[in-house]
């Protein structure tokens, strides 16, 4: 009936993209202790850190003080978020512990990318090539792009298939011009526009032009369809996803106003198992990063499966007194 | 690549499964303000009461003047929920102004219905059958079924494909001793066992053992995969859902434990206008009433779109402002 993948690899999100946007300053100790958790759940991806302008950012003006106290496990990648030149310099100082994965940064929304890097689409490549020599230079050989608005955007609209197709093509340009060869495509959400079936004819079509591509999906839930959008990728055979512990990121029920969070790890986590669907996570530890993250925040986050609980539980205590009777 | 509906018929069941679990005492009159403000939205079937013990449900004590005093919309249908003898034939009183969609009410786990209803399988029949017999005398020939823990059971585990079908067999058996047509099922996933797989596998057997019944589909959000489960069962071509407004009835963001509110109606509607199938419901009526509904109960409802904003109204505004430049 569908086409699900064995297994799926889900890049964690949640320090980076939540932690930024709390209310209150949050602690230093409070980001790593919750980086030092998420590394005992069986992730292998975490993004952990944002190297962007303090004063645009105030969230993120300790990431060198994170990146340099968390305690690396063996086997994960940490990466970290760079919007421009000077935020990849100061990345590039700790190449040791963080993972550059995400280097070709391009959106299928030009008037977003103005308003949020303010930058035309010309000079965006011009900016994304400077940045892939300098990672070049490090002995660091980027594979992936990253496309923003790659379903829809507030400024811009519906994004058509044409147009995504195209900012994947100016992405292979930009690859081409500093010699390295793009491998994976994410398609990032950003602004909660994709539905399953623009996700389906989406993946379907860059799977049809690129069928060497790796394709990863970003869903925020924003409107509600995250998951549900990561379960259209599933369908496809997509294998892999961003999502964020207790749905970090957004935070609809403290009276912020606009988007949400990305899908949530945990409950993406407990849909693989349900489905059959390996992740290599273990949802019980997941589950306990995900209360930490709500404690460290001091409010409730949207994510479901730390409230209504994993079934797993539930079978064994009723094989058990099956058993016992 | 999928077999979508062109139209869906949403049930809300808000007014009735979410205000009786609040905490504090609904107010009649707020009961009947929400009724009222769902009547405009073009919704056409609303559970709006429940006639059960005022003793153990103390937040339906009101259940009469609730009937006696909401404003009927022509083209609407106005149901109540009843779970013994004595339920009905309060309800039954005001027949004139309520619908009697659901009688045969099933569990595909007995010990859920031990647990719930006080009854095993032999007894619930006896006690269906007595009900059946009473709508008929009054002029009533119900047409549904409603199985209960279609998915799975928190006390029984997961229900096999095989265990649905024989409670729906059930149904027939019941149906058939009290002179009724059975054309309808409802499939409740009352403790939220669910997944889109299940979801399908489930509806492709039922659907392959009666081609004629129809299917309802009713899920819970306890688990995060409401949405997910309701595209699922649009893929299959089901176009009838139970949702409650607001996610109203059961809320995690209140610090109560366990079970959440049915699939929110208004992110549902959302989904199927982005789908291009057909509600007959005016979005932005609805999240007014999603709004009330949490004016009435005080406290965040978990529903995305009502914070996240529609579709419609950007996209419109982006038309406008590129005919403007």
């Amino acid at each position: 009936m569908s086409d699900l993948p064995k297994s799926v690899e889900i890049c964690e999100k949640g320090p980076r993209e939540g932690l930024q946007i709390e209310p209150g300053p949050i602690p230093t100790e409070s980001k790593i202790r919750l980086i030092d958790a998420l590394s005992e759940t069986g992730l292998r991806h975490i993004q952990i850190v944002s190297f962007v302008n303090p004063r645009r950012v105030p969230g993120w003006a300790d990431a060198d003080e994170v990146v340099r106290s968390f305690t690396p496990r063996a086997g994960v990648r940490y990466s970290p978020l760079w919007l421009n030149e000077k935020g990849l310099t100061r990345a590039l100082r700790f190449k040791d512990r963080l993972s550059f994965n995400e280097a070709i940064l391009v959106s299928a929304s030009e008037p977003f990318m103005v308003r949020n890097q303010n930058s035309d689409r010309a000079e965006n490549a011009r900016r994304q090539i400077n940045m892939v020599k300098l990672l070049t230079e490090n002995g660091i050989h980027p594979e992936s792009t990253l496309v923003q608005a790659a379903f829809g955007c507030n400024f811009a609209g519906d994004i058509t298939t044409e147009q995504l197709l195209d900012t994947i093509r100016h992405s292979f340009d930009i690859a081409a011009e500093t010699g390295v060869t793009l491998r994976r495509v994410g398609l990032n959400d950003t602004m909660a526009w994709a539905t399953p079936e623009t996700v389906k004819r989406t993946v379907g079509a860059v799977r049809e032009t690129w069928p060497e591509l790796k394709i990863n999906l970003h869903f925020h839930n924003t409107r509600g369809l995250g998951i549900a959008n990561a379960y259209a990728g599933l369908e496809m055979g997509v294998d892999s996803y961003d999502a964020s512990v207790g749905g970090l990121g957004g935070c609809p029920f403290a009276g912020h106003k606009g988007a949400a969070g990305n899908v949530c790890t945990e409950d993406l986590v407990f849909l693989c198992a349900e489905l059959g669907i390996e992740t290599g996570i273990d949802l019980d530890k997941l589950i306990e990063a995900a209360r930490l993250a709500e404690t460290i925040v001091g409010h409730p986050l949207p994510g479901s499966i730390m409230r209504g609980g994993p079934l797993d539980q539930l079978r064994r205590n009723i094989a058990d007194g099956a058993r016992a009777s």
